[in-house]
């Protein structure tokens, strides 16, 4: 496989973008990226997205942002894995140049939420569970999640608060992040008081949606020596994804991310490294719960562990495992299908040292993990700075 | 790039499926062509479906089919290109294994329109158009169509009927292909006396939708050799894919398929072939007008020439350039995002000559085309046959 870099990032801010439309906010990302990058033409074009079709009533996104964004000819798809759209639009992008079908292709994830033409966003996110067996029994997808972290607490002997480590940190990283939906400090007590949604998650152990869009392009390194730019080298060094069953209850171990291990084995292991060697690690905490399965799964706590590193510290910028560094899904915001691509482009500017007040000291290896359904396809990216 | 080979072929008929889920026809596809193929494990699945999310409240596909068919933890993700779906995902499967990321992939084609959750399928299918500029003023897929066909007719001087061959041809063609959704032949008059649906276009213009599901397996030709199937060796000659403005009214020239002349240029490139070397031909003939502009586009007709290749009778099994031999989009029958691998199935029926009475004789290279949107997104693969 050619060996594949990042060379160039963009993105919108995370909120609700009621004056731009989808093709816009689309657009927006994408020449951001290859203004980033220095291009005029990439050969193709990916997008991550989960809910176009039910609340824009829009599919063939492919053909709608290429010809929006004066790439019109150009191959373009759009790439489905419900809130893990982002990540395999990249995984995608990244088979497309390794196999030489492409010479550079744009990772695109976007997602309108905010305004909708075909009924409710509550809805329209369930579809990411299996509608005949957890759809028709009216689970929503934070009920779900709610199921999940009430087993992990009552399995593991945790507190409710135990988790609000995780929210603290996401919302303080997201301060200084200028894309970020929400820039407000929260405390302990704010944590601990917050309005219950489906107990055990109240409104700050929950991601808010919203509207954006990301992009990052893909070049392999032998193009890319001819292409000055005075930044470190931002090289691809693990790709990998999996499933796991859809519905929750079809698991052996409803507590237990299978297809984060295993994606994440995978990505060490094409990578050369293991947890140890992760400087910061951009993961999919839609709800706090999936914090800690997350940091279990790839091996960065024992199981029923993870919200020990939140107790401790170990998350915070200068900690051992630094998570949520731009504010996470927590914080940043969770515009579904385009957040895989925000974590890609938050992992790039800490390895180029561009992440300001949140940067990682010495950050040369990053990761990356983005979550389709409740666990259900799990995606990593493991990228790599040449400082 | 790997060099490829398609080493197992699955359908379900297509129809009104009403005692079988998304996942169950999902299923039956990949579990016949894994048979076919001999394999009892595959490394990813890519599917391509357009309206799983809007009829059935489903997305998550990747998770659902692979957990569904024993492939559990299998990499997985749904592709959409509107009725281009199909094509999008072998296209997909194909860089996969190109790239060395994986060893084998299915390319699946699925989509469940009888039955829905999610309103009426005409709405869902102008979710292929543009939202903004084409959808907002109640344009219908078949509208559009009409309007394109209107104004081919009007600048080449054509007889409505002058189009009865391609519908009459595909009626005819599937008459012995089980897996058609109409069995039924129809003749001149029945062609010129079909009730209007948007003038120009007739019922028997049409082309029918349903349920159903098609799946190939994608395979590097090295790791083939040690595979004995006694069949001649299907490989994947070309494979390519553009894109056009999404809107029709945007482009230069309606009535000309830009995204068709070019992935067609480019496959016949890669294979190193001609329009001359085509020996069968599975073009996208969702509506008769697009038969010809498909032919124009590859290289098969002058421009506006298209309808003389039916009334010559060259568009016959026998003729120079065999289309919908086995019934095409017209009376096989169009479950939109499945239908690119249909296709795909269909072409390797002919080249290892298990296309019955429709076969075409001597039939070594084979060319499939699949369209999303009304010429938006145009896939096209060129399949050849050791034998």
């Amino acid at each position: 496989m050619r060996q594949l870099a990042i060379i160039g990032i963009g993105q919108t801010p995370v909120g609700e973008l009621w004056d731009k439309s989808l093709r816009e906010i689309a657009g927006e990302a994408v020449l951001a990226a290859m203004l980033d990058a220095g291009l005029e033409k990439v050969d193709g074009l990916f997008i991550g997205n989960m809910l176009s079709g039910i609340l824009s009533r829009q599919e063939s996104l492919g053909a709608l942002v290429t010809d929006w964004v004066g790439l019109r000819n150009v191959e373009a798809f759009k790439v489905e894995a419900a809130c893990g759209s982002g990540a395999a639009a990249l995984r995608i992008a990244c088979m497309a140049v390794a196999s030489g079908e492409l010479d550079s292709a744009i990772a695109l994830g976007v997602e309108k939420m905010s305004e909708t033409k075909g009924g409710d966003t509550t809805a329209a996110l369930a579809t990411a569970a299996d509608a005949d067996y957890e759809g028709a029994m009216g689970l929503s997808f934070v009920a779900l999640n709610a199921l999940v972290m009430q087993r992990y607490i009552n399995t593991y002997h945790w507190q409710h608060t135990d988790f609000a480590p995780f929210s603290i940190n996401a919302h303080q990283n997201a301060l200084t992040n200028p894309y970020a939906r929400l820039h407000e400090s929260i405390d302990y007590n704010d944590y601990a008081r917050a309005r219950m949604i489906a107990s055990p998650i109240n409104l700050l152990d929950a991601s808010p949606t919203g509207d954006g869009a990301a992009a990052v392009i893909v070049a392999p390194i032998d193009h890319l020596l001819q292409i000055p730019t005075g930044r470190p080298l931002i090289t691809i060094a693990g790709s990998a994804s999996a499933t796991d069953t859809l519905a929750v209850h079809d698991r052996h171990d409803s507590i237990w991310l299978e297809a984060a291990y295993r994606s994440s084995r995978q990505a060490y292991h094409q990578a050369g490294v293991s947890p140890d060697d992760i400087d910061v690690f951009e993961l999919h905490d839609a709800f706090s719960i999936m914090s800690a399965l997350s940091l279990e799964a790839c091996g960065f706590a024992e199981r029923g562990q993870g919200p020990r590193l939140g107790l401790d510290g170990e998350i915070l910028p200068d900690g051992r495992i630094p998570i949520a560094t731009r504010g996470g899904l927590k914080a940043r915001g969770h515009p579904v299908g385009a957040t895989g691509i925000y974590q890609i482009v938050e992992i790039v500017q800490q390895l180029r040292g561009e992440a300001g007040e949140t940067q990682v000291p010495n950050a040369r290896t990053g990761m990356a993990q983005n979550i389709g359904g409740s666990g259900a396809t799990i995606i990593t990216h493991i990228l790599q700075s040449s400082h």
